[in-house]
């Protein structure tokens, strides 16, 4: 079936046609108002810089401080602009999107037009710096509605609608008591239906859900989801309100959330993206194989100790990287159902023993059922293509299946305990389980299987 | 430091002592006004059954509605209640969320539950149900604001508060046109705080983003979270408004879509969480181990091949692990990378040139820095500990060096073009792309291990 999508090229197409039109600026205007800034941001793009700072100059610093906030490269098209015009940009954007704009320029070009901001852009742009990246300080805005406790409905709503010329978070506003603390939180909906004879009181969720900005995002996300707001209040440890959530902040630190730990998993130390140079894609990729590349030889040199085993029958060599495999997959396996388990704060104890003997049921069941699959797969494929006699084949397969059943049912053991451990002694489980599972299950595996086959093949039957 | 977070605990014990307090009826409803529904529904599961019904009693349905939204297993209160009842609750949640709390029931309970419906609500439910989990229309909810476009800012205002009753995402307004077909959208803060003499047509943006019902999710989650809208319209082909997709809508599918992505880079054919039983967790993980398995048999005939080299040199066997493994990594870290990069939709073929191009440059200087660091280590452990002649061991150590180099740039290679290719052909690249590159991988490592071993150490300088 054919689905008629919006067709993004020929948005683009109207918006380069308007502003590089010959309407008045005025025209020009009120036809660019119908357009999302977003839209508008992605034709900036494809204009000329004579073109941009024509469009910038029609449409005024408050448009194109939204406009900016859509761009991919913004540091671009702000050092195109000079330090005093891109300042008043910047300084128009919600907090929160100036301090990103502002990691896109150079440390000079920063310095530069936080020099030239007003004294209030600038100190919401400090505090919110002032937090480590992985604070949920860092990620809040200083826009939104804060009142009186003690207004009536009319005076609320004509507050409000003062503060809305600047603030766009209107959805929830924000109550502070005679002493400048949080008091609580009202709906919009509720105070628009609200009769004017209505206490405003009445109105406020005085238990409304809030955070610390200091509490470390991976602490406090899975709350942040859970209570589903448009905006979530962030406090200081005098419960004065510094700043809010908005559910746009949640999409966009759950999608770095998620990033990062998937790219832990898969061994970077942190997400890249396309426009990464050669070297900082190395970084984020060498530590880890370095790590791995020493725990690899120690593994190695415990194969080595099979040097005898393997020098007798050779042949078992073969399924070496099988039962590595196998192991390694069942443990990566583990290792990401618990990481996204652990993720969970409401988790017992109790909770974590099931998950692991859970977790050491499915890969004895999964080890058991493989087990047989290659028992016979293995025996076969010997007596078949070696030219083995039965007995030496299915001896050879016989240590197979053991090695897979043992090292898989380990494995997810392995595979679930370390990362538990990790988030115990608060390290990351992510970064931290994904060699130390690797090599755990590769020693597992290799002594595992070399010391079955010593044991069966060379000691009891004899078959060198 | 000590940060002070917001007690849950306290909380928790507060709403458990206002709900089994000795209070009025009117006394608990207005206490309990002042909490997130959140917060209330986790109070629910420390209540008893009895308790329980008596809350809801006092609180009435539009509340319990809205709290069993936020209830961990909302099947199993639902059914508590029986289902007349049942029916008038989720009757009362936004369709999204009454499709959830249906999919948590089983399905006799749940045909049963649907007869109980109004019309309009069961129509909703059936119409956000008609679509594929895969599609945006799956995802949206009917509760939004519509409105003429000819209405005055007053007459818009009072419809506004009129559907608010019933509807709580208000910060859009969607505007009709006279053939009922979607026309634009209204920021509730223009309308707000528009002057009465305002026309209602200057505050609409008529070129405002929309998706279609039927797009696929993987094809507009980028989109819905670069226009960072509180809410964004979805419409069917003919342009009519079926429902729209909020911020939390985003945030569920942002979490769902990672999840997912994550799961399967790990090789699982889907998320899991705690309370899947054996044989749920056995189904997501057996299908990829058979696969592996079936693959990793391969990969141990083409060793097979090898024996009389390994039968010759006993002791290279040891490092085949390692070699083995460090293409493996490498492989999986340009798998997440391309994933990662090719959710972008405005990604150009040039790009993805330059992405293969600057993988195989990384997998390279990589494997170059590691194989320098191994044929230093290798060589000296095996002069040392296994007490052979340094040029033996600057012979084996050198060919472990060889194939790292070789196995890590081309692992790199394949670890790209595999998930582009199969993103090309319309099949999931983390699903997919997982096995074959594994095994890709592992024979292209053994191969160049052994071959090299072969050559240099058998053939060029008889070693045996």
């Amino acid at each position: 079936m054919h689905i008629k999508k919006r067709k993004k090229e020929t948005v683009l197409q109207e918006l380069i046609a308007i502003i590089t039109s010959n309407a008045s600026d005025q025209e020009i205007r009120e036809k660019l108002d119908d357009y999302h800034e977003n839209d508008i941001a992605e034709a900036l793009e494809n204009l000329g810089e004579v073109e941009r700072k024509r469009l910038y100059h029609i449409i005024g610093i408050e448009k194109v401080s939204e406009i900016f906030t859509f761009l991919d490269d913004v540091g671009m098209y702000l050092e195109e602009l000079g330090p005093q015009k891109a300042a008043g940009i910047i300084e128009n954007m919600d907090a929160d999107d100036a301090v990103d704009a502002l990691d896109e320029v150079d440390s000079v070009m920063r310095d530069q037009l936080i020099q030239y901001m007003t004294k209030e852009a600038k100190e919401d742009i400090e505090l919110i710096r002032s937090y480590d990246e992985n604070e949920i300080g860092s990620q809040m805005t200083t826009n939104y509605i804060e009142i009186g406790r003690d207004l009536s409905i009319r005076q609320a709503m004509k507050t409000l609608i003062e503060q809305a010329e600047e603030n766009d978070n209107i959805s929830t506003i924000y109550v502070k008591d005679d002493s400048d603390k949080f008091y609580g939180a009202i709906d919009l909906k509720d105070l628009i239906c609200a009769r004017d004879y209505v206490e405003l009181e009445s109105l406020i969720s005085t238990s409304y859900p809030y955070v610390r900005a200091h509490e470390k995002i991976d602490d406090c996300i899975e709350r942040l989801k859970d209570y589903a707001e448009d905006s979530i209040p962030v406090l200081d440890d005098a419960d004065t309100l510094l700043g809010v959530i908005t559910s746009q902040n949640i999409v966009e630190v759950v999608d770095d959330e998620m990033g990062e730990d998937y790219a832990k998993l898969a061994g970077l130390t942190a997400e890249e993206d396309l426009n990464e140079t050669l070297l900082e894609s190395m970084k984020k990729r060498l530590p880890w194989l370095v790590a791995l590349l020493a725990l690899g030889m120690f593994v190695s040199s415990v194969v080595g100790m099979f040097e005898s085993v393997v020098s007798q029958i050779a042949l078992i060599v073969s399924f070496q990287s099988l039962i590595l495999d196998m192991a390694g997959n069942v443990g990566t396996q583990s290792l990401a159902v618990t990481i996204r388990v652990l993720m969970d704060e409401r988790l017992t104890m109790k909770d974590k023993v099931e998950l692991v003997w859970k977790e050491i049921r499915v890969g004895f069941t999964n080890g058991f059922i493989l087990g047989i699959l290659s028992f016979l797969c293995v025996g076969v494929y010997i007596y078949l293509l070696k030219g083995k006699t039965p007995i030496y084949a299915f001896s050879i397969s016989g240590c197979v299946a053991v090695a897979l059943i043992v090292a898989m049912t380990i494995s997810s053991f392995v595979g679930t305990i370390i990362p538990m451990f990790f988030h115990k002694i608060k390290i990351d489980p992510a970064v931290a389980s994904g060699p130390l599972i690797t090599t755990v299950n590769d020693l597992v595996a290799v002594i595992t299987y070399y010391g079955v086959a010593w044991l069966l093949l060379i000691n009891v039957l004899q078959l060198t």
